[in-house]
């Protein structure tokens, strides 16, 4: 099958530090590849893929030090690109939320479009009103609670290449993890109470972006000062796979309806159990008592420690590879690549 | 004529404090009614207008104080009402730089596009290399540089209602003053060097942005401790009338190329002169010795203050209602309108 794949041109294809979809998108090409189907990828040049490159911009636009840029632009003629050449493509396969409909409502049908935020926000129902026609995917079940009656297809959890993180039987590092942006949502603050309460060590591999600067320095900044807590900055892949599998437990305190939650499945590839609030998709994701507990409270997350602990972290592993391998997301896609396929061979409409 | 205006989402038409592009919107359409035409005007339901409103939203998008919003989403949602309509106008004049191209190419020739922000970005040449069939309007000449080539129609500088800011013959505040973002590109710092040089006291009626928080908070704000610098924040129109009007001088020393400058002409209307750095649109508005000094430094800008003081304020306040009336914006932009409505009867590409 030809397929396009169309990733954002925020971060590198896979980003070099912290960054979710542009990660996926990297994995899900590869995998595509894999399984043998011609896969172009749109992003920027700095991507690192087994696909063919149509690099759309000399570099990611957070990594690219020229100080004056639109990221509307390079989207809009990123798109632009793509339409030109549509028709050399089966599926064309969209990362970018919202940006492309007004351009591809000509060809919808053959489209299909990952939707990687989060979905409650205001200005979202007006807009899948208006273009209902675009075959949609989410990323759990639990994402589409707030446009139930959007055109979804499917559902695809993400997935990781098995050989990335690899499997740590037993880990020396003695501490807890945390791993995401330094954001309320995503509940540093809260770790942090946790670790204290535990008498355990935190390490953080968190990015701060300028939104959140000024609720880094009054509130997390002035936590970092006492014992046990370790701020690390952003990691790389590689760094990644030591941090979290040396880790006893991944902490993951959201305070949002985080649609997914990558950092969970990046965990669970090391055999590290997670300890995660129960809202988004943790419950769908997370088996709770096999691969960590799902909790309600400061109070339960400090008794799930000694729990998540003893956990089989090659039961974890085992977990991790058989839902969240790249090779079972390219599956789930490439189930509906066809049924989109069959769909225009027979000029129907797509029905979930 | 039918004219449909459409603007920008993000402030209230016009916005009740800071905010350039929405105020614009807001006294063109009022100008076109008053010259007898039939103006549409698609913004948020906030708006103070004499056209005929279409709210595309509830409210505009920095005053909702809902926490959950997409500025993009919102945009795409009024693009398609604007679309579904189109038919209905003469003429459709957008006021949101770029995002209408890909909605909006099947009837190029019949859109106005005025850009109101700063055009030496990376990735625009791309997109008006792809989209190159929109009319647009700069709104100074200076503006232009950086996209040269660009399919330009005219250049409509901005008005402002006769009536908005009247003028003050004898200001009696003493002071200088400072009204824009507190941002390093406005010259905030610098304003008050020049201010603390001159021995003369500073009124700042400034917005702090996110994103400026913490040039604000490092460089700013140790600059506000001593005397005579008052930091009074955002004000509304009636508060800007006196805040321009008794000042002896408007300080402007921007160091960007600025296309337009809005407050030069705000404190104009008032007679109150301006001293401005020579940079972007400054001296294509701002006649030098007239209605004010254009400088390149600290000590001219120090030394121009006993000078401009001397203007006569009621010749400044002619010049600004001769160069920069509302209705003086309006004619200009019916003059453009025409040229499109001429061009759609006999089927010709537009040229400028």
């Amino acid at each position: 099958m030809k397929i396009a794949q169309i990733a954002p041109l925020c971060e590198a294809v896979p980003p070099r530090l912290y960054g979710g979809t542009e990660r996926v998108v990297a994995h899900l090409s590869d995998a595509l590849v894999d399984a043998g189907h011609a896969v172009t990828l749109f992003a920027a040049a700095d991507a690192d893929t087994r696909a063919v490159l149509v690099p759309v911009r000399d570099r990611a636009i957070r990594l690219d030090p020229a100080p004056l840029k639109s990221e509307l632009a390079a989207h809009l003629s990123m798109l632009h690109e793509v339409h030109a050449r549509a028709d050399e493509f089966d599926v064309l396969h969209f990362h970018l939320d919202l940006l492309h409909y007004p351009v591809f409502a000509d060809c919808a049908p053959r489209t299909l479009t990952t939707l990687h935020g989060r979905l409650d926000l205001d200005d979202l129902p007006g807009v899948y009103r208006r273009w209902p026609q675009f075959p949609l995917v989410s990323i759990s079940q639990r994402q589409r609670a707030p446009l139930p009656d959007a055109n979804w297809l499917g559902t695809v959890h993400h997935g990781l290449p098995l050989e990335l993180y690899p499997l740590t039987p037993r880990p020396r590092g003695g501490y807890l993890a945390f791993l995401g942006r330094a954001s309320p949502e995503k509940g540093l603050a809260r770790a942090i109470a946790i670790a204290r309460r535990a008498g355990l060590p935190l390490r953080i591999a968190a990015k701060v972006d300028d939104v959140d600067r000024a609720y880094f320095h009054d509130t997390i900044a002035p936590l970092l000062g006492g014992p046990g807590v370790e701020f690390i900055g952003e990691i790389d892949d590689t760094g990644k796979a030591a941090f979290l599998g040396e880790a006893l437990a991944l902490l993951f305190p959201i305070d949002w309806p985080e649609p997914f939650g990558l950092v969970m499945i990046e965990a669970m590839a090391c055999g590290t159990p997670v300890i995660a609030w129960n809202r988004g998709a943790v419950p769908e994701l997370l088996e709770d008592g096999v691969c960590g507990r799902i909790v309600a409270s400061e109070a339960e997350a400090v008794a799930a420690i000694g729990e998540v602990i003893a956990l089989d972290r090659a039961t974890i592993r085992a977990v991790f590879e058989r839902r969240f391998s790249a090779a079972a997301m390219a599956q789930g896609y490439l189930a509906l690549y066809w049924r989109i396929l069959d769909a225009q061979r027979h000029d129907l409409r797509l029905h979930a």
